[in-house]
């Protein structure tokens, strides 16, 4: 919640904030300038003021389509700075230093955000060169963690991801059900399927779905093999983790899914995954840090005689990844189920989050993921999407 | 070419350059790691050697399919140094640093590409108090510079996407002609079928299509009102740049219709916008630098009595944007075609680029543009789409 961040700001006595965007609209830059259509340009937030927009001539309409203040570049200098600099960065740090102090902003900025290393490092200090007091996060991202807490409008923008998401599954659930009939398909046809329905339904595919089958599905991101025909008998994981068009935020799900007869391992497998992700999902509380969970679903594994990252950090079969992530307009946000010293996350009130339990056995054919993306509330969490996480399409 | 990135590296003295990818894939790491399909990683790229890809575990494959050669994070001790850190950015500096140490590297490395800018700054700094030497470019993208001259199968790829994009205009235009007959539509009917058919077609729509008419056509990077009736006797600009799905490479092309009586003016305009582009088109050679043409286009406008970046760097008015830019793997980059004196990017057989003048005057609701996507040869500039540059659809 952009207030998060007026109090982020505050206790790291950073005045001004500036999240720049080259090219590529990157999740921060389109949190703080509420996704405007503009392919360059620089989000600007001083402490308990709204962003403010900096952009460029052609693209000063859709700038303030956001509803946001809008400067535009030339009002300070940027064309005179740029017309003679050899250096870009220095230039850069110029513009920013007289845009900064037309502003009125205090003496403590800060710079976040997906930007050019190469030209951002030497901003830095072009700007400290001159007298700028920078920032130091030693790689604490701010918006990210102001980006924890969900709006309302947000929450509900996941969920109609989560519904159409849902419709391309129940799409797949039903070409894997003609397959069992006895069509012959392969994994590109199924992913293929999904790419089109994404599309059709307003999502983009951010990266290609996970779609894969027997060992491939025992290697968590695999993305699985298009040449493929679907086979019986062996699991079959759908990861599926489309944004929004427009609004960009995402929603992440995966199911387990086998045709013809089930082997009897995979069936066990199954069912501890799904056990170790009702046990995780049923637990979890706001105010309790989020790896705790990823404790209790190492702890559950183990018992069931599997390696864990706990156990075995280099571990390549058991349970090989995280219980879950924070998502919203990055698949993988805070907050982190990491088994770190540093990770203090916490599960809270309107955070978005997945749990997503699995078990791998790449060498066996055998790979088994169960994945919902869940609201926390006050008294628990509460899934985004339908249930039905059964292994029978 | 890749060639070229050696050759860059040897003049700045860099031994082994990187470019890491966290969460969001960015040209330079799509370049450089062959399109990796993996969510997190590393490109590392000695001099004169293949790059090397370092990943996570559960990505290894992907990462391997690439064929280039992969090592895992865990072999730098990445999971001991992430378990116990509070500072994140000195746990990565310590990564590196050991990363760089296994690998033989030399005294000077360099970071590029699109990262989280509060997490690499503080990296520099760690790794340069652990005596490293990281290089300053001031702004500057070898790798960028290197993407400029493309490989033979990247002019066939972009040539692909060129040719489904002519598709899915002669699609709009066909979709005009009903119009004109007195079918009713509206702008987004017209933005649907766009977004559809770029999916469709194996493309992506990385920001959304400029399709807008009227005043909006007037205001270059204007993306049309979606509710708006489609209407007679305005300019109607469809500016296109998808990007195919598994290469990424991108393609650019702009047309300005008009339906019903055509305006005089908007007549007269549109021929001297499509006299501009011819001059320059026919003109460009290799060898020259790119901005020179920026000038021609600008004399030949001028001497039409309209204001121009270079009279007027303020205007909104006449001429008021580039005259193209290269294309690749971003929709943007070199060679740049701007009037600055740092500008000394030159026209270099196998560039792609754009060629895209136009006028605008949005009081006027009239705003032209064309433009094509070109590959430089040996004796001029060859279209990578067909031509039918006319105001009629």
């Amino acid at each position: 919640m952009l207030r998060d961040l007026d109090e982020l700001m505050r206790n790291r006595a950073i005045d001004t904030l500036i999240v720049p965007m080259h090219e590529a609209m990157h999740s921060s830059f389109r949190w703080l300038s509420r996704g405007a259509k503009v392919t360059r340009g620089y989000a600007v937030k001083r402490v308990d003021r709204n962003p403010l927009l900096v952009t460029y001539p052609m693209e000063r309409e859709e700038a303030a389509a956001t509803g946001l203040e809008v400067r535009l570049a030339s009002e300070f200098d940027h064309d005179r700075i740029f017309q003679s600099a050899t250096n870009v960065s220095a230039a850069y740090a110029e513009f920013f230093d007289i845009l900064l102090r037309e502003l009125g902003a205090g003496d403590a900025i800060a710079f976040f955000g997906n930007v050019p290393v190469q030209l951002y490092h030497g901003i830095i200090e072009s700007l400290e060169a001159r007298g700028r007091r920078v920032h130091r996060s030693n790689g604490e991202d701010i918006i990210q963690l102001a980006r924890k807490r969900k709006e309302p409008w947000e929450i509900d923008a996941i969920r109609s991801v989560g519904a159409r998401t849902q419709q391309v599954v129940g799409g797949v659930r039903a070409m894997l059900r003609d397959c069992e009939r006895g069509k012959s398909m392969t994994i590109g046809d199924l992913k293929s399927f999904v790419s089109s329905e994404i599309a059709r339904l307003g999502m983009i595919e951010d990266h290609e779905t996970i779609l894969s089958q027997g060992r491939d599905a025992g290697v968590p991101h695999s993305r699985g093999n298009a040449a493929e025909e679907v086979r019986r008998s062996v699991p079959i994981v759908l990861d599926i983790f489309p944004a929004d068009k427009t609004s960009g935020y995402f929603f992440d799900m995966t199911r387990t899914f086998c045709i013809g007869d089930v082997p009897a391992e995979l069936q066990r497998m199954h069912a501890q995954v799904l056990e170790a992700f009702t046990l995780a999902r049923d637990a979890m509380r706001a105010g309790v840090e989020a790896k705790h969970y990823q404790d209790m679903v190492c702890a559950y594994f183990e018992s069931h005689g599997y390696a864990t990252l706990r156990s075995d950090p280099k571990t390549l079969t058991g349970y090989v990844h995280g219980l879950g992530h924070g998502v919203g307009l990055d698949i993988h946000e805070k907050p982190s189920f990491h088994l770190t010293d540093a990770n203090r996350d916490l599960v809270e009130v309107n955070d978005i989050l997945t749990i997503e339990p699995g078990l791998y056995f790449p060498d066996r054919e055998l790979g088994v993921r169960i994945e919902d993306t869940f609201v926390v509330r006050e008294g628990g969490v509460e899934s985004l999407c339908e249930g039905n996480y059964g292994l029978k399409v």
